[in-house]
């Protein structure tokens, strides 16, 4: 298949990606691909992002398991962003257990937090936690490394 | 009220920001928040962006009409994205016309357009069109300008 171009160099190698649970319409996280991620989620049907905090490809899950089967790619109209409808493994895309990445919700009267944990970390990232959260999300040093 | 502080420095000081339709649960664009931006539609729950073609705060829908009422407001797990929820005034959200600016779905056998616009650019951004993409969603010089 033909994989669409699209315009990485507004950020400088990468662009944001909407991540939505294909079938609640939830939005679960947002994340940043770039060309080599972008090529891995098209081809592949499973969600790959470009990390950040490490320089390098990030399969989603792949160290809580909780990996995205990609049901629909979207594109934008001025091709530098992206909105994949996925089947979220596990039920939770949050590092801290949650479905969401986005449970705080700001309220003129403070942040409330919404909704459950549907895992522990714990479990998920070993008896220290989840830590820095780019380690947990991004499955590497457990025990704490720079953000670049 | 107290306006959350968020991570604006990795990537040098803006943020993306997703847009999802209140009621539909749609996702309507992406955009970016600087740190004014972020005070002005938390305090205003009208949708300010920040534009990076232009160095400036971009009201949505200053030149179109096509405001958006937030509803709610949700921050993610690492204070580096945010969700908002919104009433989108005159139905869309795109330049295009579209509802979505994601109505481009990357399909095996190429890119397959779905739905319709809602308006007709060229008389909401004048006989020149939307031109620039940037120019259009965000109201000025029509007839173009370079993208940074």
């Amino acid at each position: 298949m033909t994989i669409p171009q699209l315009d990485f160099a507004k950020l400088g190698g990468i662009l944001p990606v909407v991540v939505q649970d294909a079938a609640s319409g939830e939005v679960l996280m947002q994340a940043f691909l770039n060309q080599e991620a972008w090529d891995l989620t098209v081809r592949e049907r499973i969600a790959h992002y470009y990390s950040r905090s490490k320089g390098r490809i990030w399969k989603k899950g792949e160290r809580s398991g909780n990996i995205q089967h990609v049901e629909e790619v979207w594109i934008d109209c001025d091709d530098d962003s992206v909105l994949l409808k996925v089947r979220q493994e596990g039920g939770a895309a949050c590092h801290t257990g949650y479905r969401s990445c986005y449970h705080r919700r700001v309220d003129p009267e403070g942040i409330t937090v919404v909704g459950t944990p549907l895992f522990d970390p714990r479990e998920v990232y070993g008896p220290a936690g989840p830590g820095d959260e780019a380690e947990a999300r991004e499955g590497v040093h457990p025990t704490g490394a720079a953000h670049p």
